[in-house]
């Protein structure tokens, strides 16, 4: 110990924990879904000060049973239905595993070629999987870059569409005049956060109308917001349109949003964070309905619903070149002849952090172990897997289904009879805190109309039709016997 | 192929993994530092389009070898000095292996409650290894939590001090006066373009002079300039102390520094990427001078110097108030009881992006294999290594030393008598080029004073004396090849 870890130490223990891996994988339906320490209950359990000594890798896969397990939230557990599933897979896990043996950094294209052109390679591959649209490629203005995730996407968005919008001004002088952001009640929260973050202030993101029933933006309202705006003196900077919302997959009108962005110059960037990857499969196809010739930047997250570890959210834009002028700084140190060159990517300029994982590798392996057809035939098993809950939950008295589910999320309350509306609120938030503490499953709620649903996101790859039916049943009883 | 990986192929296929990285450990000196290939190469060798069909991992593992190795760049190989290192150890991508296992997201307390007290644990460790300030412990007000680098840390401290600068009137109505922010012409690219981010804009970035000798900031002059700004009335948010700056190691005063700062009411924050881990070690205690009642926020990358696989920045604040006023928004989708209750940290709330992975699991490995013996070791070896290197420089008048490398980090440059400057210069940098293509060592440059520095920075863990010397014997021959 207290040396550094040899290579043959590191084939010893690397087995070690491939074999705890694979076990985990193993008996994870052992574990409750949702972990049951109370706060500070992990935290106690952990030595107070770190040891002056080193100690065997055996030691820290000990404590890792003892102390850490107990308080994880199973996130891979196949009665796991909570937020969006966050898949990890064999393929994506090994391929994370040969980035962090190589531990090299692709900041710029010098510093590992193969770090950005794989990344180029791969970002290419899944624009042709999905069938977006052709100036998403490498090839031509825009292209795909990979970023830890969709709320970093979001803000690279906003200052790339504030650099088209100001030539540049904003990033130069600061913001000096009213700019303006547009999304729905419905648009991830990471939109109003970067609003935040680029000094363009959450008061000034407006809100567009939604259609009641699906929650989908209303273009005409966004047309009249962007007009009176202007009219205002404001800079309306970029609209975010979402396919798949976080509370109910609710998709908004690309098409007609983009022929209003158009009009009005405004950037359009659409959020499919969840959704996006539902066009490996021709059928689904139509989440791309709007994004040609609208779309300035799309990003999708392989980190949710296409087996790929967190975190890899694709990013791609028509036109690379306002999101490089608005990240690009060149100082002396990383001055090379590749970059000065003009022939190479350079990554850094993409993002908001100068370092960056070679994060391509996981993506790879994901594509190459499954290939396009089992990439389908996972979406496609959350998808049949959620319509078979949506007809178990339609069929029902007891309970009223939200008719929207075109993915793996299925909403749904109890309709808890003769309760008032806020006592039944209270008693769907209750019923949901049994199931949760049962550690049978974990799910979790949103609000749509003032009305809390239940939301049940299927499609961790472990999931299969006894889980779902397992987790309908439990709530049946569990909703019977809280009525 | 084409399904999910099952447990008994992730064990054959993990083993195939872990053998592959401990070969590549074993035969690292056998590739050239720096890729050899040309733009576009390794691109063109991939295929153009994604497979149909499913491949065995034996397949990405040939390729791996075949197309992408030679495409890497060695930042892991012993005669890596080039940027600052990047070190990775057998714990920490042993930790990052189980991270990515349990595939488990830490936006929330309530979404893996060891995820996030683990990582308050190790930031604790981390602060009481260096020594720092009572304050940023997570007992009080303050508290650490890790980022994925050091540019992060840097928009993180400009949006905490923003907010507590202005309570908060930037967050919601956007900037709408001139923010001022204060740095040296030394001072990391990272903070320039967080203001460019953060709507602030890089044209409010004000230089600080720096002393021509030390290229340490001047306190006198940063006080005259902040005074100048209020006056004029600007904002003034914050300024950036750097202790071991990209380009020479150079410190700034922050004792003084933060002197002024009090007076001025200005956030203080001090960037220690790559130095301030050094404070593993009591003689190097002299790092954190200053920074007791000084500093707002400090950052130092683990990920740099401290052997734990990229990424892994520690931010730590004396106040985490302002930093969670900046950073949280809270949509129905993420409320819960455990948040609710304000017993939990939810790290989301500390950092740009919402999802998160378990970073600490990685830290955790290293602080615990290592122990604090085998952490100071190791610095102290890179700390020994290059003042063997520079006194090998002093002594040979072909060469002038940079005076000043209290870390692993040796600058300098041949002499080129004779030679007008731009020529000497020109010299230095195709020496440069000539000794990274032969592939035996990786260097970069600097400019100080305006001319062109070698940059020699020792710390990757395979680094031995035997390496430090091999380079410059190389270096000594081919600038004599090349006068």
């Amino acid at each position: 110990m207290s040396g550094h870890m040899t290579p043959e130490e590191f084939r010893r223990y690397g087995r070690q924990v491939v074999d705890w891996i694979a076990d985990y994988q193993e008996k994870i339906e052992s574990y409750p879904v949702l972990s049951r320490v109370r706060p500070g209950e992990v935290l106690e359990a952990l030595p107070e000060h770190p040891p002056e000594h080193g100690e065997g890798f055996e030691a820290v896969l000990a404590d890792l049973d003892r102390v850490i397990m107990p308080g994880v939230t199973h996130w891979q557990h196949p009665s796991y239905f909570a937020y969006f599933p966050a898949n990890a897979s064999g393929p994506a896990i090994l391929g994370d595993l040969l980035s962090a043996g190589l531990g090299v950094q692709g900041m710029l294209w010098a510093t590992s070629p193969a770090c950005t052109e794989l990344e180029t390679r791969v970002t290419d591959w899944l624009a042709e999987l999905l069938d977006l649209p052709a100036g998403f490629r490498s090839g031509g203005a825009g292209g795909g870059v990979i970023q830890d995730s969709a709320s970093s996407a979001a803000l690279v968005a906003v200052l790339a569409a504030l650099r088209r919008a100001d030539g540049g001004a904003a990033g130069r002088e600061g913001i000096t005049r009213r700019h303006t952001l547009y999304i729905s009640s419905q648009t991830h929260s990471a939109m109003e956060k970067a609003a935040g973050i680029a000094g363009i202030g959450a008061g000034n993101v407006r809100t567009v109308d939604v259609d009641p029933a699906t929650l989908a933006m209303d273009p005409a309202h966004l047309d009249a917001l962007l007009a009176e705006d202007a009219a205002a003196g404001a800079l309306p900077v970029l609209v975010c349109a979402t396919v798949g919302t976080t509370s109910t997959t609710a998709v908004d009108p690309v098409a007609g949003i983009g022929e209003v962005c158009r009009r009005h110059g405004v950037w359009l960037h659409v959020d499919a964070a969840y959704a996006g990857v539902a066009a490996v499969c021709p059928e689904l196809r139509w989440v791309n309905d709007g994004l040609a010739g609208n779309a300035d930047s799309y990003a999708t997250n392989p980190h949710k619903w296409l087996l790929t570890n967190f975190d890899c959210t694709v990013l791609w834009v028509a036109d690379r070149a306002p999101l490089i002028g608005a990240l690009s700084i060149l100082p002396e140190y990383l001055r090379n002849q590749a970059s000065a060159s003009g022939e190479v990517i350079d990554y850094r300029d993409w993002q908001i952090s100068l370092g960056r994982r070679f994060r391509a590798l996981k993506l790879w392996s994901v594509i190459r172990w499954y290939g396009a057809e089992g990439l389908r035939e996972h979406v496609r098993t959350g998808i049949r897997l959620a319509a078979g809950l949506a007809s178990w939950i339609r069929e029902d008295p007891a309970f009223e289904l939200h008719d929207h589910h075109p993915f793996g999320l299925v909403c749904f309350r109890p309709r808890w009879d003769g309760l008032p509306d806020a006592e039944a609120d209270a008693a769907t938030l209750e019923l949901m805190r049994r199931l949760n503490a049962s550690g049978d499953l974990y799910l979790t709620h949103t609000k749509v109309g003032g009305r809390v649903l239940l939301r049940m996101a299927i499609g961790a790859p472990a999931t299969g039709a006894e889980h779902v039916r397992a987790a309908w049943r439990r709530i049946t009883e569990e909703a019977g016997a809280g009525a």
